[in-house]
This record gives structure tokens, sequence and C-alpha cells, in this order.
């Protein structure tokens, strides 16, 4: 695994990315016309096979080793009164998730999926964006290259999620830096601020992209500046999965944040990843059209901690398992179309 | 359980099911509101577990008994050239149910859940509802009967799908029996009927109407005239559920015949019931529509067995354990909103 890239590094990967494997999608293609349904009758479920035969080079895709990575960062901006909830309450979910007590652990343990959680310095909150950028280089670039060790352990699916107060203005913001609009578009309620705290948000937004105005052409400068740590995580994790040939399921709202901004530096970087859910955070819909992508749920929740992604992880894992378990009509003796 | 009633008294049971239990859905709110998350942050996962509570009467719902029960039939209306597939496609595929090879066996692996197969006189398809009743009012019972027997292994999360070649045509019949329009507006593709085949099923929907007339304002009359044995099983399954406190989720365009019959006799009767999936059968939305129901999942599979309920029980024991397992605000010692 590659680590400690320079940031300049890092825009040369960007550029560089290994692309589908045809050949592996081609063999599933014709497995799934030989299996004991209608063409086309399990839908999203045989795309999905598709897209996983394509990312991993496997004609027969399997997901053993489904993980959940959740990244936690602590936000400056929150001093702008952006968040309902208190900064310290990051550490304390975090500490919540080694306990077990987090939805994400309930969904982990419903799907089978592993999780790891990786707290990125929660004592050294990132700047105020509304007064300087979040991080210098040196620090966005570790940041990244910590995100790309998180699959150091193995897995053949990843599930991408974040955790961190204040972190859906920090999203909101470089949505706003890359889709333009009005600050107002990116803004919703998060963990549940009422309308004087959404206003806050939005002036911290407007804010802070006025503040860094022109660099905020460059997307690994929107992250530099806008983004917190769990996104450049995120960010260094989804550039790895790419390499290492994993699929990538992405959460909700922030996580996006990171895929929006690979998107926007090369719009086939997230070719390897599905969006898990759509937030119910309104700018969310938004966002994925953008990135056309369609959610594979839509269940309206807004929690982060990964847990739209690992819900689609179950989902993934039994389209693995359809395909690779069916019966053809041969094997099953049973006659095809008249 | 209640087996072999007469026609009529399946007609008082239909308008004397038991109601919710509310006091089960005030234990599940009050600790909902204390788990350490933001109030309403899991969507509908959060509604899922309150139905889960009302229609249990448990107030800390759990799943740990899911069962699918797939119900198949053949019908006489499969002479009219209504199915690209031969009609002993329906017995080959409960074999393929039993040998473990079909879609809906490695969706029961993926979501642990039981699966029972019910093959319903396969060797004797229902009448040729273009020409004549489906079946007399004693079959019709005694096959309701049947189904209400369904659960008698018993479950506390019963997802009802179906097999039968034909059956996205006896469906029709009956949407364009119970909710007018033009035959076209019910008839969809099905395994796959091209536009001469789809020609085909709206010509033996709009005779089949047309034959029976004013007969099917009642919907039991529906479901005798019209219904296959597998939809008259599942409409025993949903009454029986309702009765023994056993949530269902109702799979796709066939099975939600069977809803819609119960419902138009007695709006309440489904209120036990979650759509798992909204079939890519494009007459399906509509339906759903007119049964007040939001489906959990839409991921254009249009394949039956109960597949779309199968995937939607992985979400429903997932919210429930989110419920039980999480920890309080308290327990966890996390800071609540500011």
């Amino acid at each position: 695994m590659t680590t400690g890239l320079p940031f300049d590094d890092f825009r040369t990967l960007i550029e560089t990315l290994p692309g589908p494997d045809d050949a592996a999608v081609a063999v599933v293609r014709k497995r799934d016309s030989m299996l004991t349904k209608p063409p086309g009758a399990l839908g999203r479920l045989e795309e999905i096979v598709e897209w996983l035969a394509a990312w991993t080079g496997r004609s027969q895709p399997q997901v053993t080793r489904p993980l959940v990575a959740v990244f936690a960062g602590n936000h400056g901006v929150t001093a702008k009164g952006v968040s309902p909830y208190p900064s310290s309450v990051t550490a304390q979910m975090v500490e919540n998730f080694a306990a077990g007590g987090a939805a994400i652990n309930q969904i982990c343990i419903a799907n089978d999926l592993g999780l790891k959680i990786f707290d990125l310095a929660l004592e050294y909150p990132t700047a105020d964006i509304t007064e300087d950028a979040a991080m210098d280089e040196k620090t966005c670039a570790a940041t990244m290259a910590f995100g790309m060790e998180s699959i150091a352990g193995g897995t053949d699916l990843l599930c991408i999620g974040e955790m961190g107060i204040g972190n859906t203005t920090i999203a909101a913001a470089i949505f706003h830096a890359l889709y333009g609009g009005a600050a107002e578009d990116w803004v919703g309620p998060g963990t549940g601020s009422d309308r004087e705290g959404m206003k806050r948000k939005a002036d911290a937004v407007r804010a802070a992209v006025a503040l860094h105005g022109s660099h905020l052409k460059d997307p690994l400068e929107v992250l530099r500046r806008l983004g917190g740590r769990e996104v450049a995580a995120m960010v260094g994790a989804i550039l790895a999965t790419r390499v290492e040939k994993i699929p990538v399921i992405i959460d909700g709202y922030v996580a996006t944040a990171a895929a929006a901004i690979l998107h926007t530096a090369n719009p086939e970087a997230i070719d390897h990843c599905l969006i898990g859910h759509v937030s119910a955070e309104p700018g969310h819909h938004k966002v994925l059209e953008r990135l056309g992508k369609k959610p594979l749920l839509d269940l309206g929740m807004r929690l982060g901690e990964g847990t739209g992604a690992a819900l689609a992880a179950g989902i993934v894992k039994a389209a693995a398992l359809c395909h690779s378990g069916m019966a053809t009509f041969e094997q099953a003796g049973i006659s095809n179309r008249d």
C-alpha cells in the first residue's frame, strides 16, 4: 500500500486510476443468461454483480469479507453553532461504536459485516473554515494516506461512513464549492438543526466559500481548505480501493462529499463506488444527480456512521449469492421460453 | 388455527380482524427517543419497529424466526398464450426451490430466512378465466384455509411470495376488476412477453372481466372467479397472520393482488402488511398508490418467488436489531443536544 504521498502525487494517482475488467463482466453476463429466471428479472441485483465483476476483476464475484470503515473527525466550524450537539459527542460516539451500542454495530451484526473505526486526531479539530484553511497540505496528504491504509487488513467490499459533529456543514461547503448555487441549496437539518441553526449553517458555508474563493477551482484544494480529516481519509480510502480492486459502497451526505471531490477531479474516479442510500438531508439527491448515481436504498435515514452503506451491503451480498448459487436452466432441467 | 371455513365465514372474519396494539407502539416510541442517535435519524427503520410492535403486540419486537412462504399454482388461462413459458415450468421451478437452485433460495441464505414452498394442485390448473370461474366456492374456501395453515409451524415475520406461469395475467385481471381503467393499464411484460404477448394478455384480462361482469363487485367473488389457487392461499395467509399477530411482507405484483382483494373488502385488513419491493411490472406502483403503501425497496426486480419480500426482510431484521441492541444516551454516557 502506498503511503505518505506528497500532495501532487495524489493528483497523478487520481488521473491514472485503473479501469473496469470488461472480460469479467462478459463472463458474468453469459452465466446470468443461463440462470433459472427470466432475463433481467433480478433488476439491479444483476447490475450489481456486473459491477462487482468489473471492479474486482473476478468473473464469479463473491462477497466474503465485507467491511464497514467509519472515519471520525472534529471541526473548528462548530464554534459557529452549526450543530445542536457539542463536539465532545464525536469522541463519545467513537466510544459507543467500540462498546457496540450504536446503530452501525447492530446493522453490521444483522448483515454479518466487519467494522473498523478510525478516529482522526479528535482532540485536534481542523481549523474553522470560515476563518482559515481546514488543513495544511502536509496534514491533508497524510490523512488521505491514512485513509488508504484503512483496507490494509483486507476486504472484498468496503462500506465507507463517517462520524463528526459539524460535518454536514463541511459537506455542504464542499458541495457549494464544487457545484455552485446558493449556500442554502446544500444545507439541511443534519442531526436536527432548527431554522435558526440552519441559518447559521448556511452563513458558515457562504462565508467559507467566499473566503477561499478562486482556490476552490482545484478539487484537492476544496478538500484541504473546506474538508474535515474524515473527508480526507475517505478520499484516500476510495483511491486505495480502486487500486486494490475492492468495490465500495458510499454511505450518505458527508461520505458523498469525498466521492464528489474525486468525481470533479476525474469523472471516472468513483465508477467503482455505489451509493448505498439517499439521505433525508435535502441536498443529497441533487448531488447524486450530478454524480450520475442512483442510490440502492431510500429509507429516509440521515444518521451517517455508514448505516446506509451497511444496509445496502446486505443487498449486494444477496446479489452475489444469487449469481453464484442459482442453478442454470440445464442444471435444473427446466424448460426455457417457448 | 381455524380451517375449513365456509365462504361466508371468511366474509365475517375479514370484517372483524383485530387492530393494532397502541400500547406496545408507545413503549417503542419512548425507548427510541432515548437511543444514541438524533430523533428520526433512522427514518423508515423507526417506522418499521413501530409497525412490528403494533402487529405483534410486543413492546420490544424481535425477528428471530422469519419465514418465506411461496405459493405455487397453475392457470387455465395459459391456453390463451399469455406467457412465453409453458405451464410445466411451475412444477419444474417448485423442484428447483426444493433443490436450492432458485433466486429465493440464495436470498433466504443471505438473510437467514426459513423457506417453505406450498404447491397447490399444480396438475389441476384453475379454469380459464376467459371462459369460466377459476374455482368453485368450495375450492376457493379450502384453498384459503390451506393458506391459513402455512404459518402452523410458527414464525414472527412472514414473507409472502408466489410462483405460477400465467399469474401476472391473473393479477392484472384482479386489478382491472377491482380498480377499473383499461385492461392495458394492468398488463405488463411479466416473465418477458413481447408486444404480441402483451396484447394477448390484455385481451384475456378484458374478456375475463367482461364475462364475470357484475359479480366482480364482491371482492371474494373476484378471488373465486379470477384468482388462482396461489392467490387464494395468499389471502388465507394474510388473514391468519393478522389473527396470530404475525407481521407480513408482501412480495411483488401477484402477491399484491391477494392484498388488494382484502383491502377492497376491508381497508384495514392489510395494515399488518408491508410491501417489500415495487415490481418493474408497470401496474404495480399504481396499485400501491391505491393501497396507500410505500414499498421498502425499488430495485427493478420482477421475478416473484418472494424475492422482493425476502430482500426487504433483511431491512426489517436490521431495524428490529437497531431498536433492541442500541445503547441509550444514558447507558453510553453521551451528551444529548445542547
